[in-house]
């Protein structure tokens, strides 16, 4: 056995990673919403010495959080890394858009379009046409997902049923998919516009209602939702899981030990990437 | 369903959890050593308002590392917290020491004793005693164990093979258990010293030449080596294991995908923790 | 390396283990229901050659099943020896009777008493005593566990419930916990009855009108539900997981991919005795 | 909620699973042989109803095996079936080869050419195109995987050794990679042929001494080896895997919890069909 080297392989272990991605960040200037927003994205070993096009992932934070979470409290960047290095995922490019604190009348904005901020007009009109085309994305439904956390996973279910046409996975994590009730003590709270627009777009009532061409068009995206057993909002994986199988929607529902943080979305990345990628077309 | 106060709820999960324990930094002044040596200790939910007493586990860092590693870069708490809330580890206190960046002679120093640092006997006869008294330990084999990372991970088993009455566990996760080879370039670096003590403490040669009372002492112990498949130091763990099962002295084994990176090791502290509660006893 | 003797290794590697229980086949007369009741219990490596006393694990089968599905196709036997020789899992006895193939008045039955059949008294009066006698059950709550699937997930819920004093632990997969509407065409069914005692037994209207002393008295069991995410019943899973935390009675909550099959209940297994091993008092 | 119909479904549940493949047993009568060769081949649900064409595995049995005990003893279909309704495998059709029970000179044979028992090349010339013609293979490398256990897990590595240009994975469980030392013992039992034969055919060896064209080749390859802890084999896995990342051979190595049996098997299975999958062009 030549264990001669292995010192220096020990430090080269430490210090390097041959096959390390990176993440940057960049902006649009959006015109609809009148505001630069800015954005991470996740380009994988190799980007800038080639001219490949890549599949892309939309990965969407959470309420009160920004653009730069998923990189620094959810390591995406050695999941992405080590899953893409085993063949688990493959070589993809990720986008991490804003999707708050621009205060418009006071309030906090989530993925929804609010009188005087139509984010999900600049989602797709403006960001998702600027940053594939700046990074090589491969630009249809069969080459690009959108996953989230929380208000970004009730996001990533709302734009995937709007638009079926441009997804071919969604996987929501301890997603605020639907919010049945709003007390008037919010009213007054800074969230209260996102609630609402929450309960405006439930995408449970979503599958409830679709009539046959709709779920056709939502049988033709695959569907993962994935939560916590002690976290608050576990149910409403659950109700929507139960609505796509009675519309006939395959869907795929996980409760694992967990609540709503860091170590759970963390864990769930390492799932989720594979899903998206095994539901790419190559 | 009730979701009324979800979006309270939801503001609860994310700030607080109820079952949450915390970390703090203490020291030891060591007369063995002539210096201060930091450690932080995980002490869990509940730890100021009784006065149990707890099991004790040791977790030690790697080569150029220190006592903050685990807390800051390994995520020990919350993984700590999660165990317990879900039973998989038992409530216990977890003392993480400092074994580097005192520099003698200009060398980095390790876990063991060297001329002018004598850190094993600082450890067993000043650490232990003073942090277990101090915060409650229950302070006997049955009740204590040792897990590591890289270098820690080889101090972990070398401790354990020392003083196999101390420990009821060992679990060393991409373990620096042997130097077979030590070159001559290396002579001049600041870790030259820390490998010559790593070959003449070879965990793997001390099982080699256990004679059947030491064989006795290594079967009180539980030992479970994990490394990943790209480590270059993954040998090493099967070479121990292999050691152990032809002396009949029972062993686990596991090769997972990864590298010598705090991702691994993030995800086998999951592995170890419940390990080390299962041999405690109750 | 010496492979010398590999192939004699691999002949016994196939052949024997060394660490290998047995399950062999018992039944109990019982006064009660005035049948012979049988039942197979799994007894650990090495209980021929001691008098140790054991903790306690009842496995229940599932509607049309017999006491010896879990042997046959659960392929218990298996999980169990592997578990406790990795630790996994303490030494144990496990317990498997049969629940049905009674016929009374042409009806298949369950876990319940009905008229002409007091399984449920069975259980607690002949069963337990006599074979925990027998095998050498250490025989209190802290070294006594119930599980099951389908059928007797629900039936292990009721035992525990009904006698919060007899179980450290629950774990119920596939749980057929509650039978809220039984169809008017059922009524001529083989399994009408047996659906009216699951719906007499709800499992969840026990848990949501406990009073402060039940609730108590439920606390001191550990409860895990387990379920797969295209199984018919998995929502009843969810509803007493719920249910149970609005009593903040500790529960934990698994949903994983998989039907209602042996395949799932073989993994489940695999969690679940550990779950039984970790809640014992040693 | 919506439960009126559970018992329904529940009967539903336990009897039949919509998206059920099958298994059928055919033979290739064999010139090269002088033989007919049995097989068991796994059709995936849907097989029969329509004519497309479909990736291959070919899943090889173990030392006094027979093609019959994958689908027997190892629960293939049930893994199939599952990971394929999931998406974690895409369908495909398994061939499952009988390669013993041939008395040759009164020995047991494996999968190599022997005198007067040419199974390699059978294997190659009359078994692929025969029933990937009949079964509607694609019949190309980015659509064709080896994968078996034990004396199988060796066949696979070496096929695919020497044909690299046939298949785009290799997934080898407890493999008999390679028979260091053959004693002289052995010389009049059953199978000192099939030593005789893995020695020759050293899937180590042949990783060592590879020149750059072959190195080339063998990375054209995806390589998987899986092992459990306490299998006498386990070190044979772990120095192919060494020597593949001596020569740049990309190669993913698992150490596991297990011994030489069909659980450990089983569960191989269920990360080998999804292995297959990521590696074959869509």
């Amino acid at each position: 056995m030549k264990l001669k080297f292995m010192i220096l392989t020990l430090a080269t272990a430490i210090c390097s990673t041959a096959w390390a991605g990176k993440v940057v960040t960049d902006s649009v200037e959006s015109k609809i919403l009148g505001a630069t927003v800015k954005y991470n994205v996740y380009l994988p070993t190799g980007f800038d010495e080639c001219n490949k096009v890549y599949p892309v992932v939309y990965l969407l934070h959470g309420l009160y959080g920004s653009y730069a979470d998923w990189a620094k409290q959810g390591g995406m960047q050695t999941v992405a890394d080590e899953l893409i290095a085993s063949g688990e995922a493959t070589e993809m490019i990720v986008i991490m858009p804003n999707a708050g604190h621009h205060d418009i009348h006071n309030v906090w904005n989530g993925y929804f379009n609010m009188p005087g901020w139509n984010y999900e007009d600049f989602f797709f009109q403006e960001l998702i046409p600027e940053a594939e085309s700046k990074y090589r994305g491969i630009g249809d439904k069969m080459h690009r997902a959108i996953m989230g956390l929380s208000m970004g996973g009730g996001g990533s279910t709302v734009y995937a049923q709007h638009h079926p046409d441009m997804f071919s996975s969604c996987y929501a994590m301890s997603a605020w998919l639907d919010q049945p009730v709003i007390d008037k003590d919010m009213k007054h709270t800074k969230f209260y516009h996102t609630c609402v627009s929450v309960q405006k777009n439930s995408t449970i009532a979503f599958v409830q209602n679709a009539d046959a061409e709709r779920v056709k068009q939502l049988q033709s995206v695959k569907w993962f939702f994935d939560c916590g057993d002690d976290d608050s909002l576990m149910e409403l994986s659950v109700r929507i899981h139960k609505a796509m199988q009675e519309k006939k929607v395959k869907s795929e529902l996980r409760i694992k030990n967990g609540v709503h943080n860091w170590e759970y979305w963390h864990l769930a990345l390492r799932a989720a990437l594979p899903f998206a990628s095994r539901n790419f077309a190559k």
